[in-house]
C-alpha cells in the first residue's frame, strides 16, 4: 500500500556509488527517513568498450533491489530515479535499464551530462546560502559538473566527462601517489576545463561552491584539523604534497580523511586542483545538497523567492513553535544596540545577519526543557541540517545562543571559524545585553537604554526612572557586569 | 500590553522561597518559560508572637517586584498567586498582603491548608504516572501536606503544621546534627502524624509520591550515588547516619546534595522519617510536580480521563512531528515479538508498557538529523520533561532509544535503574528487531516471522518465500546476528 503521501525519493545510480533518499515533507521542511547507499563502482566495470561486465550489473541490480524494498512506502509519483555518466556511455546499458526497471517498478532516466548540471545547480541553490550569482563544481565519479547561475537560474551549463573514479583508473593505475601521476591528472583535467573555460569566465561568480565527496572529504578534513571551513589553493597544495608524502594509495592517512572517501580522494584532488588553477578560484565552499537534493526539491513546491536562510529559521521556528514575537523583539534589541555602538564597532552586515539568525533561533532549546535552554539551543543549532548555513556559520550561532546567559564560555567562541574571535565576542556581548533587556517578553521602549563603546569597553545607561521601577532587568545588568568581568571584558551600567 | 494570551503564570510564596513559574501552553504541551526563585524565608521573619519583621516583609516586597516586572507579559487573568504557612498564621499577614498587591497590580490569595493539599493533589496527578490510587506527601517550609486520592480526586485532605523551616528552627537550634536533635525532631513530627493517620489508612493507597524540596534532593542524592530512584526507609536511616557522622550543619556535606538545600535537609529528613514510620511506607517516588503545577493545571483544560503516560506520549509525538503510523508500526511488531516469547521472556506489563513508549517515540531524533537519529532521540527523551514518567524511566527508555540501530551500547543498559539488567536487554534486543522488520516503513504481515527463545538465545524464523524477495531486510538482520554477537547475546536468523 502505498498512501504515506508526504513521503517523496530520490534515486542516482553514480558511476562510484549508487544512493536512495527518502525524505518526509514536514510543512515545508525536509526531513530525511531513510538513505542506503552502495559502493557499486559501475564505472569500473567498463570494459575498453565501454561494455559493462555482468558482474558490474549483477552489483548495480542487486543494490536495486534493497532500494526496492525500502521504497515500499513511497507512491511512484513521488520517486525520482536518474542515471548518470556510466550509464549514458555504457553500450549494453538497455540491458541494465530493462532489468533495472523491473526491479524497481519505475523507469530510470538517464540524464544528460546537461540535465545533469542543471539539477546539481537545482540542489545546491535551494540549500546554499550567500550570494546568488554562483559557480557550482561537482566532482563525480565518471563526470564533473560546472555551472553557472543566479538564483535558481543556471546561465551555463558544463559536463565533463571526467571524475574521481575514471581518473583513478587512468592515471593513478600503479596505485603510487608520485608527483608524476598527479601532474599528468592535473594536466589531462585542466586539458579538460579548457574547452568550457571561456563561457564560465564570461558569465562569471561572486562565489564558488562546491559540491560531492572529494569536497565533502575536503570539509571534513578541514574541521578535523582546526582549520577554517573554506577551501583555498594554499590548502589543497599542501594537500597534495601529504599525498605524495605517503607515497602509496593504500598508505595515504590524512587527518579527517575517513577509509571510505580515501581510495578516490587523490584523484578528485587533482581535478579540483586543476579547476582552481584554470578558473583561478580563490575559496570555494561547501553546498549543502546537490543531484538528489536537486531531484526531491524538484517534487516538493517551496517558495522560490525567499532568501534560503529566512526560509529555514522560519521553518525552524515552527517546528520548534519558538515564541515568533520573543524573538522578534530579540531582534529589534540586537540591530538597536549594534546601531549604538556602531561608531566603535563597525560590525558588518554580515555579522548582523549572524546575529539576527541567533536572535531567531535562541528559544529553541525551550522545546526541550527551561534548565539547559540555552545549551540545548545551542546542540540543536549544531545537530540541525540549517539549508543555507555553512558548519562553521552554525558553529557560530550555536556559541551565541549558548552564551546568551550565565557564565560566559570563552573556548566555543574560539572554537568556531566563521568569524575573528573579536567580532564574535562582540556578537555575543550585543546579544546577552538583547536577551536582558527582553527578558520580561514585553514591549520595552529601547530608547530608555544607550549603549556606548570605547574600543572594547561597554557602557549601557539606563534612564534613571526605568531603573527604579524595573528592579529584575537592573539586577540582571549588574549580573552582567560580574560575569563580563569573569572573562575580562569590561561592562559597566550607568544611571 | 497583554496580549500573548498563551501564557500562564503561578507564584507561590511559600515560608521558606518565594517562586514565579511562567509557562506557555504550546498546543496541550506546558513549556517553561521563566522561572524565578528567592529564598526570601519568611517564616524566619515570625517573631514568638507570630509577627513577621519589617526585615522580612521588606525581603518579600522586594522579591515581588522582581515577579511584577516579568509578569509584564501575562494577561491578569491567567496569573494564579497564593500564600501558605507563614502568611496563614502572621498576625500583620493584612499588612503585608496590602503592599504585595499594590505591587504585583494583582491579589494574592492566602489559602487554606486544605486548599494548598488539594492543589498539590492536583499538580501531583496531573504529571504522575503510575496507579491513580495515591498518597501524596509535600513537605514545605512551614506546613506538610497529606493527602490521599484517586485519579484526579482527593479523597482526604491535611496539612499539618510542621514543615523543614520551622522544624530547623525548632529542633536543630544550636546546629548540631546530633542523634538527639534528630530523635526530638522526629518525635514531634509523629506527635503530628497521628492526629490524621487513621484516616489517612482508612482510605489507602497503592502508591506513594513525594514533592517538595526535601524529596527532590533525596532523588538527587539516589542518582549521584548510583542507587535507584525509589527511596525507602533503609535509605533514609542510612542518610540520617551519614548526617549525624558529620556533626554539625555547617559541616554536613553527602555526595548529591547541593549547598542550596543542605540547610534545610536534615529536618526534612526527620520529618519524612516521621512519615515513612507512622505511615509504614516502604518505598516513595518523587512527583513531577505540586503545587505551582496545580495552579497551572486548574488554569488549563486538559483532557482529564486520559492516562499522563498517554497524554506525553501523544504531545511530544505531535511537537516532535513523529510519523505516527511508523510508530504505531513498530509499536505493532514489539507486541507481537513479546508474544512469540511470552512463554520463555515473561515480560511484565510494565515491561511492555516501557517498550510501546520507546517504538512512540524512538523517532524523534529524526527531527533533528537522520544521521545521529537515535543518538539524538535518547537526547532529547533524557532532557524532555515528560510528565509520568520517573527519571529511570526515561533512563530506560533512552537506552532502548539509543540502541535501536547499529552497534549496542552496552553500559547504558546497565547504567539505567528502571529494570534489572536482563529484562532491559529483552527488551532491547525485541525492540531492535521489531525496527528492522519495520524499516521500510510499510505495512508487512508480522506472520510472516516467529520468533523463538531458547533461554537468551532468540532464532527468528524467516517465510523462506519472503526472505527471496525482501533482501535489504535479510542483510539487515544478518547484520543483527553480527552486532548481537559482538555483545554476546546469541541471535540467529533461520529460513
Amino acid at each position: 500500500m502505498r498512501s504515506a503521501s508526504s513521503l517523496h525519493a530520490a534515486i542516482d545510480l553514480g558511476s562510484n556509488s549508487f544512493h536512495l533518499l527518502v525524505v518526509r515533507d514536514v510543512s515545508g521542511s525536509l526531513q530525511t527517513v531513510a538513505r542506503i547507499k552502495r559502493k557499486v563502482r559501475l564505472a569500473a566495470g567498463l570494459d575498453a568498450k565501454n561494455q559493462l561486465s555482468e558482474e558490474s550489473i549483477q552489483r548495480g541490480l542487486h543494490c536495486l533491489a534493497l532500494f526496492a524494498e525500502q521504497l515500499e512506502c513511497v507512491p511512484l509519483s513521488q520517486i525520482r530515479a536518474v542515471a548518470t555518466a556510466t550509464l549514458r556511455i555504457a553500450t549494453n546499458a538497455e540491458d541494465f535499464l530493462a532489468r533495472a526497471n523491473d526491479i524497481l517498478g519505475l523507469p530510470i532516466n538517464v540524464i544528460s551530462g546537461e540535465e545533469e548540471a542543471r539539477l546539481i545547480y537545482q540542489g545546491v541553490a535551494q540549500t546554499t546560502s550567500g550570494s546568488d550569482q554562483r559557480l557550482v563544481v561537482d566532482i563525480g565519479g565518471g563526470s564533473t559538473e560546472l555551472v553557472t547561475g543566479t538564483g535558481t537560474e543556471a546561465t551555463a551549463l558544463f559536463s565533463l566527462s571526467m571524475g574521481c573514479v575514471t581518473w583513478l583508473e587512468r592515471y593513478f593505475t600503479d596505485r603510487y601517489l608520485t608527483r608524476e601521476n598527479f601532474d599528468r591528472a592535473q594536466a589531462a583535467a585542466s586539458a579538460e576545463i579548457k574547452k568550457v573555460k571561456q563561457t564560465l569566465i564570461t558569465q562569471g561568480w561572486q562565489i564558488c561552491v562546491g559540491a560531492s565527496g572529494t569536497v565533502q572529504a575536503l570539509q571534513e578534513i578541514m574541521i578535523a584539523q582546526g582549520m577554517d571551513e573554506q577551501i583555498t589553493l594554499p590548502k589543497l597544495e599542501q594537500l597534495k604534497q601529504r599525498a605524495i608524502q605517503c607515497g602509496k594509495l593504500e598508505e595515504l592517512e590524512i587527518e579527517g580523511l575517513t577509509l571510505e572517501r580515501a581510495l578516490v580522494f587523490p584523484s578528485g584532488l587533482a581535478i579540483l586542483l586543476a579547476i582552481f588553477h584554470e578558473l583561478s578560484i580563490t575559496r570555494m565552499s561547501l553546498a549543502g545538497g546537490a543531484l538528489r537534493e536537486g531531484l526531491i526539491y524538484g517534487m516538493i513546491s517551496l517558495p522560490v523567492d525567499i532568501d534560503i536562510r529566512k526560509r529555514t529559521l522560519e521553518t525552524t521556528q515552527h517546528r520548534f513553535a519558538v515564541d515568533l514575537e520573543q524573538a522578534e523583539r530579540v531582534k529589534a534589541a540586537c540591530l538597536m544596540l549594534v546601531q549604538q555602538v556602531a561608531d566603535q564597532w563597525a560590525l558588518s552586515e554580515y555579522c548582523q545577519q549572524l546575529l539576527f539568525s541567533a536572535a531567531a533561533l535562541h528559544e529553541l532549546g525551550l522545546s526541550i526543557n527551561y534548565r539547559h535552554g540555552a545549551a540545548n539551543g545551542a546542540y540543536l543549532i549544531r545537530q540541525l541540517e540549517l539549508p543555507g548555513f555553512t558548519p562553521a556559520q552554525k558553529q557560530l550561532v550555536a556559541a551565541i545562543v549558548a552564551n546568551q546567559i550565565g557564565n560566559i564560555d570563552l573556548p566555543s567562541l574560539s572554537k568556531q571559524s566563521a568569524l575573528p574571535l573579536q567580532q564574535a565576542e562582540q556578537l555575543c556581548r550585543l546579544f546577552r545585553l538583547a536577551i536582558i533587556l527582553c527578558s520580561t517578553r514585553s514591549a520595552t521602549d529601547m530608547h530608555l537604554f544607550h549603549l556606548s563603546a570605547l574600543g572594547e569597553r561597554l557602557t549601557l545607561r539606563l534612564d534613571p526612572q526605568w531603573a527604579v521601577t524595573h528592579p529584575y532587568r537592573v539586577e540582571l545588568l549588574q549580573q552582567e557586569e560580574h560575569l563580563q568581568s569573569y572573562v575580562h571584558w569590561g561592562f559597566a551600567v550607568a544611571y
